[in-house]
């Protein structure tokens, strides 16, 4: 296993330098949602250190049924008042179809392709307004990240 | 909106330090599924550099079918060999019941928690290794982080 024995080896090193926490909850209160994408370091693009903020990330940073079960207890059990749903350009599931995901990976699920970012940010604010069992949230935002700059691109607001 | 203003704040500062990336290949072919506990600090904690490993992130750091999705793309379409499924000591999904968690959030929902980390990831990892739609992984293995060390206190493998 010679990544898994690598990243053992770096964790080691790790350890000597880290500082413990006191409690789970994000000192600032927010939730932040986005993608998987390798290119993206979430505390730094955002000024966020750790302990700050939760993060929760899948394929094209969609709020999906899993998102929201994370969202219920990020909110209700551990007090986060702001929530941020970060795309960003240049993402595996833009500008492409389910059909053509469905073939490159012989699965028939939905993938949550984005056609439009701004589109599919104010759904996935909605799908968050919409949803009961969620504890109320002051901020519900999405951002478009620039890969390429780096910039928060698009603010996109409820 | 004032947690909002200073994240695109912090961006600004973020650009100007920016260096942009060719693919959205992850350069070690790596995916770490992980919680989004806000005390994981998942590239250092792993000796990993940006670009270096896709990021998954939910409550409870669990195999969901939104995880399989994004590890249908990460290793289908992005070329992903090798997954660590990282969960953590003083999780906040551990040592609860679903009923506890119903309450305290009114979703009457499954929230996947954790009654011992061992188990949990051996199920997380056999679930990986039974969907027919995933990529060949070469390495599929759990890491336990605890969470006041930094430390991958337990390896699980398959």
């Amino acid at each position: 296993m010679p990544e898994i024995r690598r990243l053992l080896d770096a964790n080691r090193a790790y350890v000597d330098d880290h500082h413990g926490f006191d409690g789970p909850r994000p000192r600032r209160r927010i939730a932040i949602v986005t993608c998987m994408d390798a290119r993206i370091d979430v505390f730094a693009a955002l000024g966020l250190e750790l302990g700050d903020a939760h993060v929760i990330r899948n394929a094209g940073g969609r709020v999906t049924d899993d998102v929201l079960r994370s969202l219920a207890l990020s909110s209700h059990a551990l007090g986060t008042t702001s929530v941020v749903v970060m795309q960003h350009t240049r993402c595996g599931l833009a500008g492409v179809s389910n059909t053509e995901l469905e073939e490159v990976t012989g699965a028939g699920i939905e993938f949550f392709v984005i056609d439009d970012h701004v589109e599919a940010l104010r759904s996935d604010l909605q799908r968050i307004r919409d949803t009961p069992y969620l504890g109320v949230f002051d901020e519900v935002v999405g951002f478009v990240l620039d890969i390429d700059t780096g910039a928060v691109a698009e603010v996109v607001d409820t």
